[in-house]
């Protein structure tokens, strides 16, 4: 059981979705923020770093994304489904453009862009999960 | 002159829209997040904070998206309108939020949420003027 | 196996300390710095938030700090033992501050704050984990 | 007049320092994780982007602990002169780090590094500053 999971047991109201959906998407968040700072990281290790600089972007990018979004969805307290839709669907873009991109060097042996797009692919539908059960 | 001015006046390439609207879109965001800090903590710091515990979420959530929307902006390098877009919409969202909520207790008496109203409405209006010269 | 894990297995080059000791203090910084955002939510949402705002502050600060130290520590590119040192240092003392706080409130009944100070204290083991390792 | 100083003058307690202290440490802090953001991208713009991954790391680094350590001093409740230290501490050691690789790139051409290295230089000044009152 991960601490989002624990924590959202813990709140001392209603909370914004179903517990399940909002840790997987929590957890989901927090991960690819991480995955994709060491992405970043790993694209500036390579000998090959002139070619991967449109990846270090769209991992910054989507690591910070992924940070506002996942924080905005781990508080409970005067939740609103708008608000967090309007967050979610720019993770949603975030993710997809970067995992576009790690895809593509994954194909070429960068693994570090295979682990990364399964991050933001994971996460991703994650968000869209939470966007679909705010909606219904 | 700002350091976002300066920074972009040294980017090795063409930037991603006019340096004027870019650095006042940059920050306008930056300037936000630091003051809706600020009223997130000042509003701890009320006697009434259980009236206000709304807007510090609100607070919370609007700094959290005007860093990420700041540092993409910041961001130069393979720069794309439409993943811009998808950005600046999540922090104009999240800007006009705290500004509505901020500017009820502002009316309350509460001076730090009229400054930070303040700074919520002049980076939704940044924003939004990037958003427009993108689309143009 | 985390993300942490999988990313660090695929990095370019030599690690800066071993895999498990930066995977165990990466994933706890993460978990720690979502926990954190958790805990200072859940107080808001208590009725008695006002005797809360202490902890709300050092939640705050610990989850910053624990983002900061976490991305620090992901990084393996020009990775410096006393850079890292200077940053574990001051997430040590965040945690240490934040744990502290939070198992005074769990004495008193505050579940969120037991589950949190067992994030920090494991984040603040975890860090001087890494610490001793670069050091030796 | 900032937003810092603006927000600092409507805090509804009495402030950890003096105003002016904090708002320079506060403004320098979120300036220089703007101006580290921005020299980040800029050296992946660089068409040499291989010569300065070392610069980019201590960038991402920089930016990080400023935001942590920004919003720690921005923060008024509860407010600890020793948790401060540790922050700020940390904040110089990363300004220090940073400023000392761009003003080496900055002798070689780089402005967006000269630039960024006056930003983390007065970032460093300011928070030493700030220790310094808080120890006194």
């Amino acid at each position: 059981m991960t601490y989002a999971t624990r924590m959202l047991s813990t709140y001392p109201g209603t909370t914004s979705a179903s517990p399940e959906t909002l840790a997987a998407c929590i957890d989901a968040c927090f991960d690819c923020a991480q995955a994709c700072t060491a992405c970043a990281d790993a694209c500036l290790g390579e000998q090959r770093v002139a070619d991967l600089t449109r990846c270090v972007r769209l991992d910054l990018d989507c690591a910070d994304q992924c940070l506002a979004t996942g924080a905005a969805v781990t508080r409970q307290t005067a939740a609103d489904p708008q608000a967090l839709r309007a967050s979610l669907t720019a993770c949603v873009d975030a993710c997809n453009r970067c995992a576009h991109e790690c895809e593509e060097h994954a194909r070429h042996g960068m693994e570090h862009c295979a682990v990364c797009a399964e991050a933001c692919r994971r996460c991703e539908q994650a968000c869209n999960a939470l966007v679909a059960e705010l909606t219904a």
